[in-house]
């Protein structure tokens, strides 16, 4: 089964597809491949336009719904088409500069898959769903994973339309606006299962010179939002003992989640992993003293208990900021993600349909996190890696060879045809 | 003489005009009172027409320099108007989220004076002239200074011109748009003598319970530009010992800055300050470790050999931090002004005009820079300040009582027509 499949993958036929959807929202860059493509922006309805007709190019019957969440259905001669269907795909919106594989490979190559599928002569019992998760990345409206949680029952249908970008426009309006407003909600939980094609974004792969990484879980995320108010005063004429400096004290708080972090890497390996990416200061001038920083920290593993207590360590490593500086300081948890395993099945029928294309493959975890957090909250969900040169993504020199976007698209294919065939 | 100035001071048209002055750029603020007016804006066109109208209806003779130097002459009865004049002012742009009184105490104080001065009955021998100079706070396109820099020759007309802000927008073309890029050069060379009105920005008089500062030096400032290049990674998919955080590098710097100006500060007193202001990340999103920082430094002192004791220190620790993180820094030292005492006739003219005026004065450095710096190299200059409550500036909370507005607008009047009949 698995041989036929591999030669009804066509490199060719991917390529074009990633490449045409590069097209959208397309940046000159001095190396590399960059696009920034944002839920309900022109490049999106273009990029979505173009995934629509190749779904029905493929003669897959394609719905939208309510929150811009696009499915087709493809239903294998003598299926009955309500039979629970196996699911795959991930999303076309980028980070702002992104890449062009982030989320695309998962997109095209669950339709390639299809396509080799059906040149294949298969006994299939269900019926095989190629999907695209509104704003994965969650630059404009949310923080992220927003498509999946209302295709999961995490969040309602109204709760997501009614979030608004830093310019008021809800994403009921942006999806109006550019034609993808459907009806109704795809739902996760009515899907026999679910895989999904991702680039790595990390080197393991590359290191071990393996084509498919076996996702066996998903590490959890906490986002916490920690605003720092000293007080703003001008650089030259406040004495040092005057200052309530917020930067100073932020710097503090930066420090104390990398040190923290890495006490933890030492008991309980290197799984963990905790940054502060973000930092936005007022007023920002050179001759200010800094009155008000806002950070964003992230906390990641496959650990939950491990992820608490940085947490708590950092919040109450705040207090005594406020002791020592005399700063105000506010913490927020707006974004918080358990680690969660993948479904025995579908990481076997992967790890089969590795051997069976004889392709290497690596089990590992995902220190990103993807929209298979959600579905796995509702019906059995794996995932699987393509090699990430240098480990780079969210950058324009995010790269996949082609032949490992072949490779990776074969094994998909012939893991949705085997839990398909059951 | 000085009785006759007193009476003539307008404490209401003074407050007038700085209430005025504070709608151009005007924010809504919780607390206080905030405008936002960077050079060449609109909030900038609009102070400064509202300035060149209250100038002219004084029946000052208003010219308007290349760089946007404004200056308007009073030629009292019987003067020849090419005398070398007594000049006085400062200027009207803010910094972000800036108070209402910096700068513009100076402005509309000395225009106050200069109208007190013309209804007082007084034997002058000197043109006076009210000035604004250009960008002194330097957020747009310089360092600050910028106006008075040209004044005194210290920079070229050309070489300011053609300063750029971060859009590419040139100091010329941000002047021709809002109509103020004027002709020649205003040249503080040819003024007999100056004196700046500025809010004090410190406490000192306010503790003191004291309405003028005499300024006796203004420190020195050493600006430094630091660039960090770490590696921008996926916040999730990036363990801690592979990355190159460029962030964590910089609240090194940060912490170090303080520290090491805390250590100068308890050898040798409190009027070294060091800090960073200014911070700037890239990417800055929650989720990617970030890759690059830009630190803006700024460290003063009445002593020179502290000062660069402190900047010494910080280029030592870049290159440890090179060694310890891989990160890799520049650092650049564009901005280096030596601390400068007034002249000793300025200083005399102004404590002798308190003294006259039953006001008392407090002898004192400035700790903030200001314009006075550059036209003291050029020709005899002094400053006064007037209190400000709780030492706020920068910031919506900076405030001076209008009562003390016109006290200290009242003995630099005084000031100015000692100066003037010499």
């Amino acid at each position: 089964m698995s041989e036929g499949i591999r030669t009804n993958v066509s490199e060719e036929r991917l390529r074009n597809d990633i490449r045409k959807n590069a097209e959208y929202g397309a940046l000159t860059v001095e190396e590399g491949n960059s696009r920034t493509t944002l839920t309900g922006t022109k490049a999106n309805e273009e990029a979505r336009t173009y995934l629509v007709e190749q779904l029905e190019q493929a003669g897959l019957d394609v719905r939208i719904d309510a929150v811009g969440n696009i499915a087709g259905r493809w239903v294998p001669e003598g299926v009955d088409r309500d039979t629970p269907a196996v699911a795959t795909g991930s999303h076309l919106d980028s980070v702002p500069e992104g890449g062009i594989f982030d989320g695309v490979l998962g997109v095209y190559g669950g339709l390639e898959a299809v396509r080799a599928l059906q040149a294949a002569d298969l006994d299939l019992r269900r019926p095989i769903e190629v999907v695209c998760f509104t704003e994965e990345e969650g630059v404009r409206f949310s923080d992220g994973v927003l498509g999946s949680s209302v295709a999961s029952g995490q969040r309602s249908v109204e709760d997501a339309l009614a979030l608004e970008d830093d310019d008021g426009v809800t994403l009921e309006e942006a999806l109006i606006d550019t034609g993808y407003r459907g009806e109704g909600r795809i739902d996760a939980g009515e899907w026999d299962s679910w895989l999904e094609l991702h680039v790595e974004q990390s080197e393991r792969l590359e290191d071990g010179n393996t084509p498919v990484g076996v996702v066996t879980s998903i590490t959890g995320t906490i986002r916490c939002l920690i605003e720092i108010v000293g007080e703003a005063d001008h650089s030259g004429s406040t004495a040092m003992h005057d200052r309530k400096d917020a930067l100073a004290a932020a710097s503090e708080v930066v420090l104390e989640v990398e040190a923290k972090t890495n006490d933890v890497v030492a008991e309980n390996g290197d799984t963990v992993v905790g940054t502060v990416g973000k930092l936005d200061i007022a007023p920002n001038a050179t001759n200010v003293v800094p009155g008000r920083v806002d950070l964003g920290v992230d906390v990641r593993d496959i650990d939950y208990g491990s992820m608490e207590r940085i947490v708590g360590h950092i919040q109450g490593y705040l207090s005594a900021l406020e002791d020592e500086r005399g700063v105000v300081t506010t913490f927020e948890r707006p974004y918080d993600i358990e680690p969660i395993d993948m479904a025995d099945r579908c990481t076997a029928a992967i790890r089969d349909a590795a051997a069976r294309s004889e392709v290497d493959s690596l089990e590992m975890h995902s220190g990103a996190g993807h929209d298979t957090m959600h579905i796995a909250k509702v019906t059995d969900a794996g995932m699987l890696f393509a090699p990430s040169r240098g480990g780079a993504s969210h950058s324009p020199l995010e790269w996949t060879d082609w032949s490992d976007c072949g490779a990776a698209t074969a094994v998909l294919g012939t893991a949705l045809a085997e839990l398909a065939a059951e």
